[in-house]
């Protein structure tokens, strides 16, 4: 009998591959092994310290301060919004197409903000419940704020944790970034929502969503309303992907009563992955409609989070093929059983 | 006056987006304080000093000695080629689709070798013009021969070169990987040129070469057959493609006269970002058309170079558009300018 050597898997939304390595598959514990812990900056150094001096867009108090020792900072603040002081996309003038030769170019026109949290050395995934629904619900405001304004077509809202998923700042803190495009992985994935939609009248991601909670092998964790599952291509070892288990094209107009169950998977697969992997750098992102999104109602927003295990190499910049070096059902075993 | 912060530059072929930061800009000096340096694992612990006990797919011997000092190992030879140990593709069932629920799957059928080169500590940068032709001659011969083989749709050559970019082992060598699909990111650059060609009767590649002759700000070196430019739609900071300037589909079809100058560009380019930027971690590529290519003959081989300049963080693997922190125009001219 011939043994495979690895998976080829396709993507049912993008119809793009990804490789799981079988024949030189890690386990779990492979991933421990690597030094994922990243060094804290001091804080005297720190630019998020203190928001003194700073344009503060948004910044909610830790009312309660949630349990936790009577920890403060100048405004008793939790969660503050202040813009990048270098933004990759600012001022320039909206949605001129300019020429150079042959090609096509346009200003960078947009908006780029920071959310900082409170405490200098205490990672996301450490946050409970009330801090992580701050979180989302920053993430919320700020959104409904940006989709609003000029020449705004998509908000990407990420977080990168240790400096190995490239946080150059080891002080908690997320990021919005509104573009004037949709960007090119973000079109793919609609297109091909868009296209089984009008093939099948279903929303792809919900069949997923259905088909995952059948089997049960790649969940991670789920509550009644949100599924945080392995996906069957994941990108990468111990990618996490949670989806709201009703159709809610935009994220955005999540209800407060769901942002308290997103808020409670999110803060769950966090803190998985940080016992389970010993606080692994990673990156994660929301993937969610164009924010002027009235066509867009075949779309599912998610949550997709990549953890930091491999190096993007020739063969991965070349093909676009991504190489999991474990199964997503081994991973999902594993995470599903670390205790919280 | 609206000063931009970043330019959105759109891919002539792909038509998919990158960012070249303007405000936020480096100087080609800045990427040198980064440590690139890279140790050099020990000879006696490396497994590519000996080719005792592995399987020999091809070697070429250094029969002058191309005016080295009297280097030699056990048959003299300098470059071979071996299967990897640990491939990511191998043995299975060849095109059998498999399905798992929603899902199709298949084994990941195809071949992968490794192209070691003699000398421990002697990076590809450093070789000599006869060294890169035998390096060249080594890819065109084992393309040509895993092209033959069952169920090969797509193979790419490339070269990890430093920890950064993903090198797990420091002695210097190449990759082959075959694979029994057309890669995403190829099939989306081969739809391109196709699209182009359908359009207008001419091969967007050459268009571009013509175009990077005439304006001339973002070439980097060229002869008589070929052409290095830092790409307008620079992926990271000093990018460099590779192109013969005649319309040639199908690398493997390259003859032993363009071999020569496509080694000297080769040589050339990679030599000046060694010393321009000091040794820099690096991957580069090769982009051909599909192997059983006979519909493919408005597509263009290139070679793309990509130093490790960045990370991919959030915003990069939500969007997948990359952002340069140099403009490839300032790029260009600074590695225009390295003497050899």
């Amino acid at each position: 009998m011939i043994k495979n050597v690895s998976e080829l898997r396709q993507d049912l939304v993008s119809g793009d591959w990804v490789v799981i390595a079988t024949a030189r598959a890690k386990r779990p514990h492979d991933f421990l092994k690597r030094k994922h812990r990243r060094p804290v900056q001091p804080k005297k150094d720190c630019p998020f310290e203190t928001l003194k001096g700073k344009k503060v867009l948004l910044q909610y108090q830790h009312a309660d301060n949630f349990g936790r020792n009577n920890k403060k900072n100048e405004n008793n603040w939790f969660v503050a919004v202040i813009p990048n002081k270098y933004p990759a996309f600012g001022e320039g003038l909206c949605m001129v197409e300019r020429h150079e030769t042959l090609f096509n170019w346009m200003d960078g026109v947009g908006f780029h903000e920071v959310l900082v949290y409170r405490d200098h050395s205490l990672p996301l995934a450490l946050f409970n419940q009330k801090e992580t629904e701050l979180v989302l619900k920053a993430y919320q405001s700020r959104f409904l704020n940006l989709s609003e304004k000029d020449c705004v077509e998509y908000i990407l809202i990420f977080h990168n944790d240790g400096p190995e998923a490239g946080a150059t700042i080891s002080h908690p803190h997320s990021q919005l970034i509104a573009v004037p495009i949709i960007p090119p992985d973000v079109a793919r994935s609609i297109a091909g929502s868009k296209r089984y939609f009008e093939n099948r009248q279903e929303c792809v991601h919900c069949v997923m969503v259905n088909a995952e909670k059948s089997s049960g092998k790649r969940i991670i964790y789920e509550n009644e309303r949100f599924l945080s599952v392995a996906p069957f291509v994941s990108r990468t070892a111990f990618e996490i992907r949670i989806f709201p288990k009703n159709h809610q094209p935009s994220f955005e107009k999540i209800s407060h009563e769901d942002i308290s169950f997103a808020a409670d998977a999110l803060r769950i697969s966090l803190k998985k992955l940080y016992i389970g992997l010993k606080d692994p750098c990673y990156n994660f992102f929301i993937h969610t409609a164009p924010c002027r999104g009235e066509q867009y109602q075949h779309y599912h927003w998610h949550i997709e989070i990549l953890p930091k295990t491999a190096i993007w190499a020739g063969f991965e910049l070349g093909t676009g093929i991504e190489i999991a070096t474990i199964a997503p059902e081994t991973a999902a075993e594993y995470l599903r059983g670390i205790k919280i």
